[in-house]
Formats: structure tokens, C-alpha cells, sequence
């Protein structure tokens, strides 16, 4: 192929919207172009990789027994009110109303379609296990689409969803799945951990998800042996040893004081001397009807996905200023747990903060709070609606299975869920059993995203000059450079190798434009050709042209005649392996 | 592969609302199941048949020179707006105002994208020409979806656009998709026909359908030596010869005729004692602002997109009742052309009305008609605002260039379309030409409509027992069929039959399933796998098996070992060539 035949509007300036290298470098290399808000187009090279990924997930799938289908972009709102899904993903649902007055739904997802699917058309334990997946695009209507194809408003996600008979059944359907998932990022070249995740609002046990490290990405917590990983949802601690008092608190009988004009707890802090790790938060949820009242260490955060999973799995908000008032006789910002315990559904203690000997909280009583609070006197932490659990973010210190715990952060390439039979009741896919009873298929879902995939690959394969792509994503393998287009005898030889690496299978593409050498190796450099064959006259009069792969300092002399092996040598070395 | 671990729900009951033999086979095949109306899930079977007809399309397009590139779904209303598009394609325009207020359509095509993208990246001649394509999905919001796959509110769409410095340039990146469509259909083993079509609201010159018989399609009209071929928007008939009077008409005076309740041409005739080719049809249409008054044979139909070529181009809609009245001074049914001509901005006359010695036509007053109006005489064939053109619907009778016009019906599949610079100009797609003037690219646009293929391959590829697909878009290309599961030596040499061809490269199946002979038959034939292997107990004993095309009456016994070798002989020989 020739490079003055394909659009390749490579850019020199930096595009003050992106923030992010990948984003940079995918639109300065060409490979692709915002059309809007979250919404780009892809140019010829980068739909090139973007081809050659789908093609290494669709292999992958493939081996691993799933089943290729197309659901339909367009679903219909009946189906996300039947399983509920229409309030949980209300914000980010693309929908519009026909002709007809039909709502559609612009699929963010297919659990329901698939589920409907299979309860149409599988009938028997025979049937099972299956499962079907697609390469399809997903929309969200994000609020901040950012990072140029990382948080898009259109994307293209391979989702696969498995149904099993048995619980087992699952355990191996997903076990493929993680191992496809593996491979795929493998031989894209991506780096990546996995961690274990919160099932969320999805239903669900065990899910883990593919993280491909980037500093604007969700935050990860490993263990510093690496034997654990979790995402901030999911990852555990240790609860600490008895915190020893140093602040201004005691053990003494709890005594009011008069803290005006103060609202943040570092404020409360600074008017009382005391520091915010002798503190107690005290957050008012509502769930359901529901009031939950949560107990954290003023140093700490609550984390929302394990306080919901310690007070039983409930969807939790922040309960309103009236309600917080009507439960406290206070104005918000002055919440104590002293008292309150008898007035709420449930009450939930991080693990922190039944450590404490005492601590500082709210009074109950605007502008007051309350000193020498202490846990199990003031406050249950037991009792038949009480919790103790950890419910607050890991912080730097904190410990798992009495290992540190380290801190980094990634973007999601993959997801693996055990979903349970939550869809497949709701939906009514049934089979019948070896003894002819109904039951419900159990279920997991994988999702990729495939366009993250090329970002991540970017995003930790880059140097200065642009894209240090792996051959088996890379637009091209190989690019081929004459320096001088004039010359018959340089174009002869870069077209005869052209051809010569064409035939024998290599994606090679010839940058016959008559540019400046500087020009065309910035461009080479720019969008990540893996190797670069440039052909001189100086060379030639040697029988020798110029091998480089993106990553050398320098390029290589070859003989002209062994350049064709030697080109195919490296490439199957930097070829990543599964 | 193992047709127990596929999802092939096939069905023998024909769905009811399925109309027609092709989208009857693909729900009962288990090709497709309808999601909603207008929306079908692919099944594993249904999306092997359509990859295969993707890849084709991808290398023929490839082979001419098309780069692919992949364009967002969602596009920003404002580029519609640009063009006054959201107005001439309102009504099937799929569209949501996203959480920030910004209304996105679904895209139904992309003229607007891909014309901004070039405006964007491409300004120089140098650079031309270009051809951009893409296989992605389009959505129109079809008042009433029908025929399956055919007319579908969501629907696979390679859609290719060119850009040209000269007109010369246009003509040939034309040619070339012309000639690669040709090569895709053929390769589909699709039959078809090209006919000249209109160009109607997309701007533009020449343009041409491709396409494939079905008889609940558009009317084709060819003539009878296939020497020309048109829809009906564009089919040309030759002026009739001078009609003899043999009705109640005349030329004399012009003579008013009282014909109470009478609302058709038929009644009137009836009432009159006379027949619709003697009367003339008075039609009042409106557009910007403008009247236009069509004049037709009582026997004709108006073509719209003709006489809006004749009348100039604008888009043209039949004017309200008001309208009519204000003009006539009469109920709508009682227009007649004496004296209206100098009261519109537009006559356009019919070349069989012109034909005509005399007609009888309304007479501007409520119940009444008028007997003897002469062209000519009693209202203009010639003047700066008259017309006479062809602006009818041919009929069987009808002749063009003296030859007799046959008709038939068919359903696009594909398009190729010379823009010009509609597009261009509008959304600023300019280059700097060899003496460095700025002028717009010149645009072709070329559609195929991919799911198309597959129901059209099938509604003329079908017999009453299922779909007779070729090899080259089958599902599979052969279907090993074991008589009988238990037997092991009849099980091993049918799994030794398919990995041979699997390792050949064939795309084999092989039916494991436990099912009586007649049930794996059936399922055969209605999936319409080009080739069957059956291994049965009898037929090993000799040494036999049996091998049948899916067209064949009968199977033909074949010695074990030769079977790979014809079966691929057999497949070869059926294969679609381009």
C-alpha cells in the first residue's frame, strides 16, 4: 500500500482538549478525529488497528467455544423496565421515542436481549452450556465524556454472556472466559492486572476486572507481594490495632462543646486541637424507605459499594438535609451516633472506628459537638441492627492478610462477572433439568472495550516522538522509506521490498511521498510504524539499506539482499506472544 | 464445529407475519429472530452468512482503491441543519436530545460527516482523489417496517463516498464502484439488474440502483431487448402517437356538463359514458411558495420525481384543499386547466395530454365538468411558463426509443451515485487545484445495503424445502451428516471427514446430534448447506458415503476415500464467480 494514497492528516501541535498521551497521540498520528462531544471518527490507520484487535478477540472468542451473534442496537424500553434497569442506568441511557410513540433504547449493554433471546430458544439442559457474544457498538450518555475514546458516548464493546446448568458450569464458562481474556491482551501487548471488583448494580457474585495501568484511571489496591489486587470498591483491610488517644479526647464522660462557624472537619479539628483521625463521621443514608446510619474515622472516606454490601446490598444515596435534620434535631454537619442508634434501620461502624478508644462527633445540636464519645458505651456495636464492617476506602498504611498495601491507578479493558440467575428469573430463561424440573440458567457476562484497547496500548507504549505500537495492532508492520522518490534506483528497491514483504504475507505499507526525510521519519516515529526499512543512495552504493524498529536509538545496516529475512526476524521477535 | 454447540433454533411452523419467502426461511432457518419491529437479532448461523458477505464487500472495495474508516453513529444535528437535511429526511430521522441539551441523530446516512471530515483534512489536489467507505450500522425510523431484514429500522450499510478534483476524475472513481459492486453481487451469487434512477433529495446527476428481483419490490421498467432499464421515477416513455376521439368528446366549443356526486375518474367516465384516456387530470401542487398545475391523462398517474424534474427540481407536494379551492373556485375533483394557466407560476402538461385532440376535464365549478377543452386552444402547449414533458408513470403498453417496455419488481441492494458538489460547497470541502484556485470536490456516493444480500440471495434461492445458498455466503459450506451417532465406526469416519476439510480449509459442520436421519435432513435443506456428506452403517460396508448438493434430486454414493476430494471438486464447482 502507498502512504500518498491513504488519509494520514498527521498534526504537529499537541490538541489543547486532550490531557492524556494517548488521546494526544491518537489524534496527532491520525488515527482518529472528533466528530463531537465523545464521538470520533476512525481514520484509515487507526481503523486499521481497530480491525486487526476485533480480529484477534473474535479468534480468541472463537477457540474458546463462544458463539458470534448481532443484537440489535435499538432495544426496547419494555425490556430494561422488566428487570428494573431503566431507573438504575436512567442517567446514562440514550433512548428516544418512535413514529410510533415506542421508546428505544440505544443499547449500553444486552443482558435483557440476551437473556430474552435464550428464553425463547433454549428449552433443555441439553441446550447448555452457551455461550453467545458480539463485537457491537454500546452507547452512554455520559456527563463528562473524556480521555478522547476512553470515556467515549459510543464505543465498541465485545460483550459475551454465558448460560450454564450448574453453578460448576459457570465456574468453568467463566474460567474460559478469563483465560480468552488473557490472551486477547496478551497479543494486543497490553500490560495489565486483574483486579477484583464490586458486582454493583448488576446482581451478582464474583467479578474482576482488566486493568491496563493509566494515572487517570480508577484508583487499584494490591498487596505489596503482588498476591493480592482489588479495585477501591472491593479492596479489604485490616482492622486496626486500638487507636491510642493523643487529641483532645478521653474516655471521660461525653461533654458538649460550642463549635461555631466551623464546617469541614479539618475546621472542627484546627478550633478543637485535635487531629481528623480522633473524629468520628457520622453519615446519614437512605435506602429504600430506609435510614442507615455509617460510621467512619474523620481520616477516612466511606466507601458507597461496601457500605451497601455491609448493610445488605441495598441501593444507598445520601439522605436529604430534611431528612438528616428530622433524624439529628440538627443542622447538617453535626451528626453523632450517641442516641441515634435506636432511631435508624440500621447502623454501620467501619471496623476503624470501633478501634477507637473514644472520639470527637457531632452533638446532635447545631454548632455543638460532642467530646469523649466511646464506642460500645455511647453507641452499640452490637445489637440485632448493628454492623461492624469495613466500609471506607484503603488508604496508604493500610494492611490486608497483614500485607502493605500499594496504590496505582487503571483504566477497565475487561470485566468478567458472575452474574447468577438474577436476569435469566426476572426474564424467564428457564431450561428443564436430567429430571424435568425448571430452573434458571446461570449466568456470567465479559465485557471488552475494544477501542480502550488501543489507547492502553498507546498509553504505555509511547516516547516523545509518538506511538510504540506492537506489529500485531500497529496500523502496519513495517514501513518502508526512500529517502529520495526522485531517485529510479532508491524507488526501485523500496518498492521491490515493498513487494517483496507484501507477498510473503507482512502488512507493509511504502511512504512514497516526495517529503524531507525529517518529515517522513517524524511521521514514522509519530504513528508507531514497529519497523522502519529506509533505502538511501549512500546505502545502496553498499548494497545496504537501514533497519530500525521504533524502539532502537539507531538504525541497523543490512544487506539489501538478506533485508527482507532479517525484516521478518525482528518482527516475529517483537511479536507479542499469548 | 458441532451443530449441538450451535444455537440454530430452526422452526417448522412459517411465522405469520413473515410475507415473503425470504424472511419466512431466515426466522424459520434460525438465520435471524425479530427483537422488535423493524429489529432482528443475527443468530450464530444468520451473522457466519453475513460476516462472509462483510468480507467480500471489505476486499472488493479494498481491491478498487476505498480505504474503510469508521464513522460515529451519533451525529450532531447541526451538520444536518448545514445542509437542510433534518428538514427533507425529518420523518425517518431517529433522534435524541442528549443529558447537556444537544440533539444527536442515529445516523441514516453520512454524507454531512464525511463531507466535514474532508473539509477538515483534505486541501490540496494532491490529495485527490479519495474514496472513504465504512460498513456500519444506519437507522431509519420506517413508518411501517416490513419484509424482515428488507425494510428494517436498524440495518448493516457499506456506505462509500468519493471526493474528485475534475468531473472526468468523478467519472471514473464511478466506474470503479460500479465495477466492484458488480464483482460483490456476483460473489454473492446474487442475481441482478442495473437501472438508471432518480436522483431525487440527495442533489446530483447520474445515479443507478442495483438491483435484485423480488416481486414485492419497486417497479422496474427494462425494455423488451434489455437494452434499457429504469425504476419508475426515472423510466422515459416515448410521446403516443395522436389520440382518436371515440368517446363523448369532442373539438367543438367547449361545453359545460353538470355531474353531481361523481367522485372518481371511474365515476365520471361511468356518468359520461366515456373512458379515463380521454380525460384530463388536473393536478395542483405547491412548492416554495410557488403553484405548479400538472396535467395528466385520466388513465396515467403522476410520477412525482418526474414532474419535479420537469418543473425545475424543486420538491414538490400536492397543495391543500384551500389551496385548490382559492385557485379553482371550485371543491376539490372539478380542476380543469381553461383559464388556470395564467393564474400558477408553473403548467406542466403531460406529452400524452398534449397528444390529445380534446379532453374532458373539471370545469373549476363544483359538479360540473367540462366537455371538449383542446390543448392548445383552450389552454397553452407553449409559453414561458408551460411545459410539456414526460411526467408519468410508464404502463404495459408504453414504449422508449420505439422498443415496448416490459416491467418487473425488485429491491435495491445497491447504489452508485455521482453528488457533485451539493455537499461539498455546503460544508466546505474545497481544494486548492494546480493553479492554486480554490474549488469544491467533486462527490459520488456509493450504498449497499448488507442485509439485503442474504434475503435477496435467499428470495431467489429457495425451494419449499429452504434456502439454496452458494458456498460463498452459506453458513457453512458442507454439512456432514453421521446416519447414526451410536455407531462408532460411523461417528469416527464422519468426524474423519470433517477434519479434513476443516483442515483444507473448508468451512464444515458436522451434525452430532442424536436426531432420526429425517430430522437432520430437513434441518439440511432448510438452512440450505450447498453440500451434504451422509455416512451411514450400509453405506460403509462398501466403503461409501453419500454426497448431495443441496440442489441435487438425488445423492450420489461416492468411495470414502475420494469423498474429500469431490466434495471440494463439487464445492469449487458451485462457487460464485465474480
Amino acid at each position: 500500500m502507498r502512504y500518498s494514497k491513504l488519509l494520514i492528516p498527521t498534526v504537529k501541535e499537541v490538541p489543547a482538549e486532550a490531557e492524556i498521551a494517548s488521546h494526544q497521540l491518537m489524534i496527532r498520528a491520525g488515527l482518529i478525529r472528533k466528530l463531537a462531544s465523545g464521538t470520533y471518527t476512525y481514520l484509515p490507520l487507526g481503523w486499521r488497528s481497530l480491525l486487526k484487535i476485533i480480529a484477534i478477540i473474535r479468534q480468541e472468542m472463537d477457540a474458546a467455544g463462544a458463539q458470534e451473534v448481532a443484537l440489535p442496537i435499538l432495544q426496547p424500553m419494555e425490556l430494561w423496565s422488566a428487570t428494573g434497569r431503566d431507573v438504575v442506568f436512567r442517567e446514562i441511557l440514550c433512548h428516544f421515542k418512535d413514529r410510533h410513540g415506542r421508546e428505544n433504547v440505544l443499547a449500553p449493554t444486552a443482558e435483557e436481549v440476551i437473556t430474552d433471546l435464550v428464553a425463547h430458544h433454549v428449552s433443555s439442559y441439553k441446550q447448555l452450556p452457551i455461550n453467545l457474544y458480539q463485537i457491537n457498538y454500546k452507547f452512554r450518555d455520559e456527563y463528562r465524556p473524556q480521555y478522547g475514546v476512553i470515556r467515549s458516548r459510543e464505543f465498541l464493546m465485545k460483550d459475551a454472556y454465558s448460560f450454564d446448568a450448574t453453578a460448576e458450569g459457570l465456574d468453568e464458562s467463566y474460567r474460559k472466559m478469563y483465560q480468552a481474556y488473557c490472551r486477547i491482551f496478551a497479543r494486543c501487548g497490553l500490560k495489565y492486572v486483574v483486579v477484583q471488583a464490586d458486582s454493583g448494580g448488576m446482581g451478582g457474585t464474583d467479578t474482576e476486572e482488566f486493568m491496563a495501568p493509566c494515572e487517570v484511571g480508577d484508583t487499584l489496591v494490591m498487596s505489596d507481594d503482588g498476591s493480592y489486587a482489588a479495585n477501591l470498591d472491593k479492596a479489604e483491610v485490616d482492622p486496626p490495632a486500638r487507636l491510642e488517644l493523643d487529641g483532645v479526647g478521653g474516655i471521660g464522660p461525653m461533654k458538649e462543646v460550642h463549635t461555631p462557624n466551623v464546617g469541614t472537619i479539618e475546621a472542627v479539628c484546627s478550633f478543637l486541637k485535635t487531629k481528623p483521625a480522633e473524629m468520628i463521621k457520622t453519615l446519614v443514608y437512605a435506602a429504600d424507605g430506609q435510614t442507615v446510619l455509617a460510621l467512619v474515622r474523620g481520616d477516612h472516606e466511606v466507601n458507597p459499594a461496601k457500605l451497601s454490601r455491609a448493610a445488605g446490598g441495598a441501593e444507598l444515596a445520601l439522605a436529604s438535609p430534611e431528612v438528616i435534620t428530622r433524624l439529628t434535631g440538627a443542622a447538617v454537619g453535626f451528626a453523632g451516633p450517641q442516641g441515634l442508634a435506636e432511631k435508624v434501620q440500621k447502623l454501620v461502624i467501619d471496623h476503624s472506628v470501633a478501634a477507637m478508644p473514644a472520639g470527637i462527633s457531632g452533638a446532635n445540636k447545631t454548632d455543638y459537638h460532642m467530646l469523649n464519645v466511646v464506642p460500645g458505651r455511647d453507641f452499640p456495636l452490637a445489637g440485632p441492627n448493628v454492623t461492624v464492617a469495613d466500609i471506607r476506602n484503603a488508604v496508604p498504611g493500610d494492611t490486608w492478610g497483614g500485607k502493605k498495601l500499594v496504590f496505582s491507578h487503571g483504566v477497565e479493558i475487561g470485566h468478567v462477572f458472575k452474574l447468577g440467575t438474577k436476569y435469566s428469573q426476572q426474564l424467564g430463561a428457564t431450561f428443564l433439568d436430567e429430571k424435568g424440573q425448571s430452573r434458571p440458567c446461570i449466568m456470567g457476562c465479559y465485557g471488552i472495550g475494544v477501542n480502550r484497547i488501543l489507547a492502553m496500548a498507546i498509553e504505555s507504549g509511547h516516547d516523545a516522538n509518538g506511538c510504540i505500537l506492537p506489529p500485531s495492532i500497529a496500523p502496519f508492520e513495517i514501513l518502508v522509506v526512500p529517502i529520495n522518490v526522485g531517485s529510479g534506483a532508491v524507488m526501485d528497491t523500496a518498492v521491490r521490498l515493498h513487494d517483496e514483504l507484501a507477498a510473503a504475507g507482512v502488512d507493509v505499507l511504502l511512504d512514497d511521498r516526495d517529503e524531507r526525510p525529517g518529515v517522513k521519519f517524524k511521521d514514522a516515529d509519530l504513528i508507531g510504524f514497529p519497523l522502519r526499512i529506509t533505502v538511501g543512495e549512500r546505502g545502496l552504493k553498499e548494497g545496504k539499506v537501514e533497519l530500525k524498529r521504533r524502539t532502537d536509538e539507531k538504525p541497523a545496516l543490512v544487506p539489501l539482499e538478506a533485508a527482507v529475512a532479517e525484516a521478518r526476524r525482528l518482527l516475529a521477535d517483537m511479536w507479542p506472544k499469548a
